[in-house]
């Protein structure tokens, strides 16, 4: 049933999430995994002084957290060498998406991403009626000319692109990003989602020119920061989109912990590139835990592997069950060929013991199905 | 310059906010303000028990808050006695009424509220496309029947009221409330604003079955409890529209440490009591104070006092700037003939003794101005 005062399209809206959470499924199986590396969280957690910042903000939490994020805005434009103007913080990169979507896309606009790409930038295209081009990865990688070539076919507004690319893993250069801006149809922008950024190569990332009307950008503090639990996020773009921001978004929202959390969390750059090397390990460890049965990794520049099991999308399922069932939770990409991987997000040595133990037996299982 | 790819209602938008900050006031002042008595935040804080699961929970920060709140959500359920079908909880009301309007209002669709109101209600509706009818206050309070007789006519879908009211502190009593529900048009919905129903006389309170398709209420953990800068609020309703809100929401949005704050919170019914005794000594002393200058305090059932200057916007708003120069921040309401006051948060006793000192001082400058 649903509620006759809604709008025709929020009433047309599938009930459809874009992800069911780790302490859902605990609480489906009653009992908590032993290994939880399936959301791309940074199980090396976040530095000591952001957590303690958070901490010592929790005591001021009777305030408001300050609806202009002015320190944090400015250390992030600091440290990208931009001016602030080209900067907004939000509630993460999923709520900054939802943003940019209502900005830029009504009912009948064209978005191209990539088949299998990250589903919540398709959930807010969806939830504001805009319709979705999906061009299918290529070799497990984002076939980026196919976007541009969609792009201009379709006359989309958004070409949505994740480099490095969730769920895969891959990555493109900084030659072909730069290539793909140079090939966007009039009209159009690159919404360059840069979650995974620092598990990258620096020297085959783009230099993007924040005033590039062509591009906006997006980072985060979920992922290598170790923040995914406060939801920091920002954009970096032309000036006059940016501002934009504040027509529409939550002012108020982003709270007065995660403020101070990720204000911390910038300035300690040596944690930053402990928890690089930790990923780059844990990923040389989970490559080695499937070749050890049988199955082929893909390489990586992210803070996960995907790793090919060999067979079609209703076996990765039964293998991400069966993980599942034996204490790992992993997750998979949702639709065909990609979904014949699973997703393994870098753990601790601790974590990858228990997935290196419950992987043959989760393979066996799997096979052993009907 | 408006970006181009804006679609025409964002290109439509004003560049307003809402609110400005007291940060924001700070920065261009120079100076941190003395007394911080102007956002009706909870200047005696969160339980102490909502700190310490806050700063637990911060050094978790590295795992996304469960997307279903699942434990608040029900522990607030258990706490109003409702099924927890019934009720959401997302970023604040602020977010949750973004969410409400985006599921509802279309462009060109109305909605009634008082002028004066609530402008957060409003920006809203702005940003998605709606049209606004303002019903004015009546002897400072909001007209509640009118509200329903300009409901009818303009087919509204959604009508608003906070109650008890903010900016002018008074409520109506359970009797007018369930008078509203009844004459409420078809197809309209009430949106009961509850934010600072915990500081109104209990016996007063309508008594709403959550399962009423005519009404959704919203309730919130910035003000009697303390948690402003946690952004926590919940909305209580029928199913098929609560639900709807999962469609729209930003799923991963409400923060780790929020969810923990705001379940101690909930639990710790004896803070909340101590809170609610030392606002009303404060609401009794902000109202002496001023008796003592003149000028006459509205009656309050919120943890604010309207304190009518006795004059018209523009000498309330130079009395407001005096007392920002003089190290208190307050804040006023914005339209006429509500901005006669000024409206002052429930402070601790030090901060109503700065209070007391600036504001014949305050006066004085604002009566001196050409």
């Amino acid at each position: 049933m649903t509620d006759p005062r809604l709008t025709p399209l929020a009433a047309s809206l599938p009930d459809l999430v874009p992800f069911v959470g780790p302490e859902t499924l605990e609480r489906r199986m009653d009992r908590a995994f032993t290994a939880r590396i399936g959301a791309n969280e940074s199980v090396f957690g976040p530095a000591p002084g952001a957590i303690a910042a958070m901490q010592e903000a929790a005591r001021d939490a009777w305030m408001y957290g300050d609806p202009e994020a002015h320190e944090l805005r400015h250390a992030i434009a600091a440290h990208h060498g931009v001016d602030p103007g080209h900067v907004r913080v939000g509630e993460g990169i999923d709520g900054l998406l939802g943003l940019l979507v209502r900005l830029t896309i009504g009912p009948g606009d064209w978005v191209v991403t990539s088949k299998g790409g990250y589903p919540t930038f398709d959930f807010h295209v969806t939830g504001f009626g805009g319709r979705i081009e999906q061009v299918p990865y290529e070799a497990d990688r984002v076939d980026a000319k196919g976007l541009m070539e969609r792009a201009a076919w379709s006359g989309a507004k958004l070409v949505y692109l994740a480099n490095p690319d969730n769920p895969m893993g891959g990555m493109h250069d900084a030659t072909t990003i730069q290539e793909m801006i140079e090939t966007l149809p009039d009209g159009a922008l690159l919404v360059l989602d840069e979650a995974y950024v620092e598990f990258a190569p620096e020297a085959e990332l783009p230099r993007i020119d924040p005033a590039d009307d062509r591009v906006i950008r997006f980072r985060t503090f979920s992922k290598a920061h170790g923040l995914a639990g406060a939801r920091v996020g920002y954009a970096i773009g032309p000036k006059p989109l940016i501002a934009a921001f504040d027509r529409v978004r939550n002012h108020f929202g982003l709270t007065r912990m995660a403020q101070a959390g990720a204000l911390a969390a910038l300035a300690d750059r040596a944690h930053l590139s402990h928890v690089v090397t930790e990923v780059a390990r844990a990923r040389a460890r989970i490559a080695a835990i499937a070749h050890d049965n049988g199955l082929a990794p893909l390489p990586s520049a992210t803070n996960f592997v995907a790793i090919d099991c060999g067979a079609d999308g209703a076996f990765a399922k039964r293998v991400v069950a069966a993980l599942g069932d034996l204490g790992v939770f992993v997750r998979m990409p949702g639709v065909a060929p990609l979904n014949r991987c699973i997703r393994v997000t870098a753990g601790r040595e601790a974590d990858l013991d228990v997935f290196a133990q419950a992987l043959p037996r989760a393979l066996e299982t799997a096979r052993a199905a009907p």
